[in-house]
Parts: C-alpha cells; sequence; structure tokens
C-alpha cells in the first residue's frame, strides 16, 4: 500500500525519492491542492514560523504526521488534528542560532559597531574592549542551542551556567532563575516557548540584573516583555541583542529600532545556508521510521 | 641581598609588593630615569608593540630579564643586551585574541554589518546567510589563539585545520599550507612574526584560496602583504577581517581603509578589560622563578 507524503519543495521530494512504497506531493499549502491531496497522510509544511490554517489542514483528510522544519512548534500546538502527531525539526537550527547569538555576544563585548564607524572615518583608535573573559553567562536553555553557547563562553574563559526546564546533572531548574540573575553578565534566553516560558523575561527579571548586563535572545520573541525591555534600554542600564521579536516583522515604526542599545537581527538564527541538505536528513530519517512502523522522533504532540 | 624590579605601573608593583628580598621601582621608560635605575635586573616593560630604544635600555646596566606584557616579541629580539633573557607572555592575550577571530569570522559570516545597515532604515528582511557549519577553516598557529578558534569552529560543525610552525598530532606542518588553500573556506592567521612567517601570507597565498573565502590576520601585519591582499579585495575575489596591519597606526589616507570587503579593527585582540589582572600574576610567578634561581617560563632570547 503506497503512503502519500506531502513535501514543500522539490528539492525535499528528491530526498524521498529512492524510498519505496511511497507518493510524494509537492506542495506548499497555497493555490489548489493537488489531486491526492486527501491521500496525504505525512505533512512536511515548508521552513516558516506561521502554521497552515484549519481550513488547509481541512483539506487533508488521513493527515496523521505533521514534521514542522523550525524547531519552535507553538504556532502549531492548536492545529493538531485528532489522531495526528506533531514533531519538531529538533537540533535543524540550533547550531546556526547558537552561532548567532554567540556573534551578537562578541560583536557587542568587542565593540565592533563602534570600529566600524571608526573605520568609516579612517580612523585608527586603539580602544580596549570587554571580553568574555571572567564573565558570568546564564544560559536559559539546554538543547542544541544552549549547550553550544555554554561551551563557546568557556572556551573564552567565561562561566557558563545553564538553566533547562529540567534539572538535571550540571543543569539548574527555571526555579533557580531569580538567584542567578543578579551575577549575571549576560543572559541567553534559547527557551522553546511554552505556557511555562512565555513573558519569562518580565519587568522584574530585566530588574533583577546587574547594570550593564546584555540580554540575548535567539528563541522567540513571545518569552520577553519587549516593553519591559525598552525601559532598562531607553534607562541606559541593559544592553540587548534580538534576533527574534514579539511581532515579526517588527513594524518600521515600532521604537525598539532606534531605542539606545539594542542590535536586531530579523530572525536568521535558523535558515543558514546548508539547512535544506540536513533537513533532507531528518526528514528521510523520520519518513523512514513512519513506513517501517516505528515509532517517531521529536514527536511534540501525539494524537489522541 | 636585594633584587630591583622595574614595573610600568603601580598595579603591578602591588601584584609583587608582599615579596620579600624585592625593590621594586614604577617606571615607564619615558623622562628621567629613578635613582636607582643602574640597578635593574627584571624589567616589565609597558603594555606595547613598541619596544624600549637602545639608549633607554643602556641605562640599565644590570639587566638580566626583559618580560614583555606581548605575546609577540620581534620588535625586542635585536634589542637584548648580552646577558640578558627576553620573556614573552605567552597566554596573556590569547583567549580574546582568539575572541576577536572568531567575532570577524561570525560577523562576516551571519552579515552583521548588512542588518545594522537594515536596523538604521527600520528595515525587517529576513534573509539568510552562510554560516560555520560545513565550512572549512585553517587555522595557522597552534597556541592558545588556534587551539580556542579551532574548538569553536568545531563546535559550530565546521572542519579546523591546525598548522603549526612544528608537525605533531593534529598539526600539519607550515609546508602543508598551499596544499590546504585551495578548500580553505577561512583562514585565520595566529603564528607568531618571525623570519620564517614573515611575508607568509603574499600574492601566491591568497592566489590560491578559492573565490569568497575569508582571511583574518590577528597575529601582526608583518605576516601580510597588504598590497597583494588589496588587489584581490578590489577585484571582489577575498574577504578579510584585519585586527592588525603592517603599519600600525593605519594612516588615514591608506587605500585598505575604504576597501570593499575589509573589516578593519584596530590591533584590540589583546589588552581587553582584566588583561592587567592575568599580567599580574604572570608576572608575579616569573618574578618568583628569578628570585628563586628556578628556570623561566617563556624564554624567547637566551642571553649569551
Amino acid at each position: 500500500m503506497m503512503t502519500t507524503v506531502c513535501v514543500p519543495d522539490a528539492g525535499l521530494a528528491a530526498a524521498l525519492a529512492d524510498l519505496g512504497d511511497l507518493d510524494v506531493l509537492v506542495w506548499d499549502g497555497d493555490g489548489p491542492p493537488p489531486p491526492d491531496a486527501a491521500e496525504i497522510e505525512f505533512l512536511v509544511p515548508r521552513y516558516a514560523l506561521q502554521p497552515w490554517s484549519p481550513a488547509q489542514l481541512a483539506q487533508l483528510p488521513r493527515l496523521r504526521v505533521i514534521q514542522v522544519l523550525t524547531a519552535g512548534v507553538e504556532p502549531w500546538l492548536d492545529r493538531v488534528p485528532p489522531g495526528a502527531v506533531l514533531c519538531s525539526a529538533r537540533g535543524l537550527h540550533g547550531g546556526t542560532t547558537a552561532e548567532i547569538a554567540v556573534a551578537g555576544i562578541l560583536s557587542h563585548l568587542r565593540e565592533l559597531p563602534r570600529f566600524a564607524a571608526q573605520q568609516a572615518r579612517h580612523e585608527w583608535d586603539r580602544h580596549f574592549t570587554t571580553t568574555l573573559r571572567g564573565r558570568q553567562v546564564l544560559v536559559l536553555g539546554a538543547g542544541e542551542i544552549g549547550r553550544r553557547v555554554a561551551e563557546v563562553a568557556r572556551i573564552f574563559d567565561a562561566s557558563a551556567t545553564v538553566v533547562g526546564r529540567t534539572a538535571r546533572e550540571g543543569v539548574h531548574a527555571l526555579a533557580d532563575v531569580p538567584h542567578l540573575l543578579p551575577t549575571a553578565d549576560i543572559v541567553v534566553v534559547a527557551l522553546p516557548n511554552t505556557p511555562e516560558t512565555t513573558g519569562l523575561v518580565d519587568a522584574a527579571f530585566l530588574a533583577a540584573l546587574p547594570d550593564g548586563a546584555l540580554v540575548v535572545n535567539v528563541a522567540r520573541g513571545a518569552l520577553l516583555d519587549t516593553d519591559a525591555l525598552l525601559t532598562e534600554l531607553t534607562a541606559g542600564r541593559l544592553y540587548a541583542f534580538l534576533d527574534v521579536v514579539d511581532v515579526e516583522p517588527l513594524p518600521s515604526d515600532h521604537p525598539l529600532w532606534s531605542a539606545p542599545n539594542v542590535v536586531i537581527t530579523p530572525h536568521i538564527g535558523g535558515g543558514a545556508s546548508g539547512w535544506e541538505q540536513v533537513a533532507d536528513r531528518i526528514v528521510r530519517a523520520q519518513v523512514e521510521r513512519y513506513l517501517a512502523g516505528k515509532e517517531l522522533a521529536n514527536v511534540v504532540v501525539a494524537g489522541y
């Protein structure tokens, strides 16, 4: 019996081409559905933060698996049809998201924007900067992102404290965060967006940080209270590097754009070059598990 | 018998204050010498790239040890008086110099200057960038800098090949460099400046790199042929991140300032905050060895 899989592009279809008993449709959910859409059991939506609409999903009555290409799954949680499972792409973007966190930290500490302005003026002004050496880095998130950020911090002689949703060897519990904030020079937010973490970085969290601390958010905008951060930035008390914000795209008239002491990148942590090849491997392995009747990897919501 | 040590500032003097049999002079070599200058056996010049002049050193007839505060010692090599030794501050700036190399690499790959320009225009333009993942990083230098750059590259799923002056387990010989260049996406220059390495990165070296490669120099400017690099930059074939240049300060009318595809920082790899505390420990340990008649650490030129 054939299993029908729907993928968003020809590249992913090619990655599955040699698997037997498989009918692969290429459709990204826009426009009219292909003739066999009603047969789709395994759906890979395109790499995007927005989920399919309920109306789009209603076109797939036999849907059993939604394999997203993001690590975060929050927008999909209330979309999973009865009898289907939702799987995250855990690990797909973790390395490159850790990279953007480290890029933001080092660019801030070593003052790359200041030196870029000097270069534009042809000005050699040797000014020594701060550094990770001896700093306290608080990493919220013990997954692919947090692990790597902590490792890099330690290579550069910083102390890294890692917090996860579950306390374990080398990982503090979320409940410890209030005690860890007053000594944190840098906080990296790399937790999934869940009811437990939404709004975690609020006014009280920020107020507990020492003067001059850097807040890095590479997780999801909803974890951080933008207004509370704006207050601290405007007061000149804290610094921020934000790859994610609570409304994306950030509207052009939003005050965050021109607030002092903040660097904003447009959610580019994931999706860096080569991600498609990693995605091909992840999706292919998951389809093989499904065909073999094995337990799927990275199931976030199990059907009922 | 008292041993006379000369240090450049009160901080270093304080770090030695409780050692016995020691007369500590604070003098940075400028202005008239202190009354006991002729007694100086152990000299710590201030953290600077320029060595003391022969005339300044001639004021210290009893000099036995020059302990510099830089890792590179090249400017001092022909200044060491007969009977004296020259010691480098190996390891003092390695961590923060590796940090600036990684900052330059990640800022380039993840296009932080581009996103800074977008932020200035309040523009959310989600554009995916390149990344270290899957890249070939060629690290020239197997010391404190090179080791850390290689470790960070591997954490971000790049391949790192390390070259040292001496081939050993995990370290290639300088002779292998020509074979390693054609597949290098990024080259990090972190070798000391010696007769063997001066001018290493010349036109032939650069020509062997693939299109789009990034050249990072955090060692000394003399290792790289600036004119040859300018030709490649102007042709749009290579990119560069330079924390050091062959004439420092770089004159304001030098064409490198406004060449395309180059980022310049004014030799700020070392000297980042906290270096004085590390220097205090290094100098104190060395003075203790000297007082105890033990073998000194990091001797680069031994007296004759």
